[in-house]
């Protein structure tokens, strides 16, 4: 994490509206760290060139928000659920739009990577479609602590030691193996895989088992 | 309308999924209407022919969530605002960006076009880059009445008569012209304005002077 990696004047405009969104929620001076800090650590993955401010955006705001519930100033009544797999291309990716295509707004979802990836994988977006799921404008993030601190449900598939343990956080492996190699035979398993533990999972956080 | 459109089976994997979603808010036989009604409109356009099913989910989603919130079944905490212009794919989208990135969750963002385009216009996404605002995986997509039925505030941008009027909502007209004629700075020009005016909208919201 290079902290001398020079800030774009349009970072500031970024702070400036996130900080008017978090008001009483948020310090000014957390939210301008935490907006340099996500374009830092965006800028530092090096295949993002193109849209690096309004994804800094997108980034910060999901953190600030993590940190708001994290904090207990942001509303919790709903369940958060964060996704963690290497690279935040496949793997997450899958499982985070099949949470948000069977939750909607009933649980908060995140996803991240311990090793973003530089892009989302080929064939997520078309496995996903054959299922009549979308997934938006999504891309591959770091797993940073705030979104730990924030999420109730910790998901790791794959990254082993690499995802920090926060007391007081549910943690679950699941075992779904990386489907990059297996093409889209591979992402179309994955993808069954997965919406077959997440439809448990929900199940779960319905019941109120493990909220 | 074309009724007679064949809706393929992954249809009716998207209603099962909303119906469940929308459990005791919507019937099923109303999300399976709503579902099929959003493929045929949206194949209509003739334009969008990748990733069709997922579109379907997506606008189908928004209809629905609009239905329940004008047969007050779902939360109406907070205020509701939705974006008309003509093929809503620029005026439109920039400023649901600009309302996405000021109010964050705190308003309810939808758009739409009274005949809608084949894309995002050109240059959108890079001007709200430029002052850090995100476009989301946006398209275009129709404008249905229950749209406008679920929205407590409808603001105009150009659709003259086309857009519906219904007793009880809350109707303005921007005077914005078109901005794709006058290519990039005239998509910086267009940005600047309806930033102005959602900054004003949303000071009215939050001092509940419009809501």
């Amino acid at each position: 994490m290079s902290e001398s990696l020079p800030v774009p004047d349009v970072a500031r405009r970024i702070s400036a509206r996130l900080a008017a969104r978090y008001a009483g929620m948020v310090g000014p001076e957390t939210v301008q760290a935490v907006v340099d800090d996500s374009y830092r650590r965006l800028a530092a993955t090096a295949t993002i060139t193109q849209f690096l401010p309004s994804l800094t955006a997108r980034f910060a705001a999901d953190r600030l928000a993590a940190i708001a519930r994290a904090e207990g100033v942001a509303s919790a009544a709903t369940p958060s659920v964060l996704f963690v797999c290497v690279e935040n291309s496949g793997r997450s990716q899958l499982a985070g739009a099949i949470l948000r295509a069977l939750a909607g707004d009933r649980v908060t979802v995140m996803t991240a990577g311990s090793e973003p990836g530089a892009g989302i994988a080929s064939g997520v977006a078309e496995v996903l479609d054959e299922v009549g799921i979308p997934v938006l404008a999504e891309y591959p993030k770091p797993l940073t602590d705030d979104l730990v601190r924030g999420a109730d449900h910790v998901i790791t598939m794959g990254c082993g030691d690499a995802c920090p343990v926060l007391p007081g956080r549910r943690y679950e492996d699941w075992a779904i193996a990386d489907p990059v190699p297996g093409g889209i035979e591979g992402m179309r398993a994955a993808r069954d895989a997965i919406t077959a533990r997440v439809e448990g999972l929900l199940a779960q956080l319905r019941t109120g088992s493990v909220a």
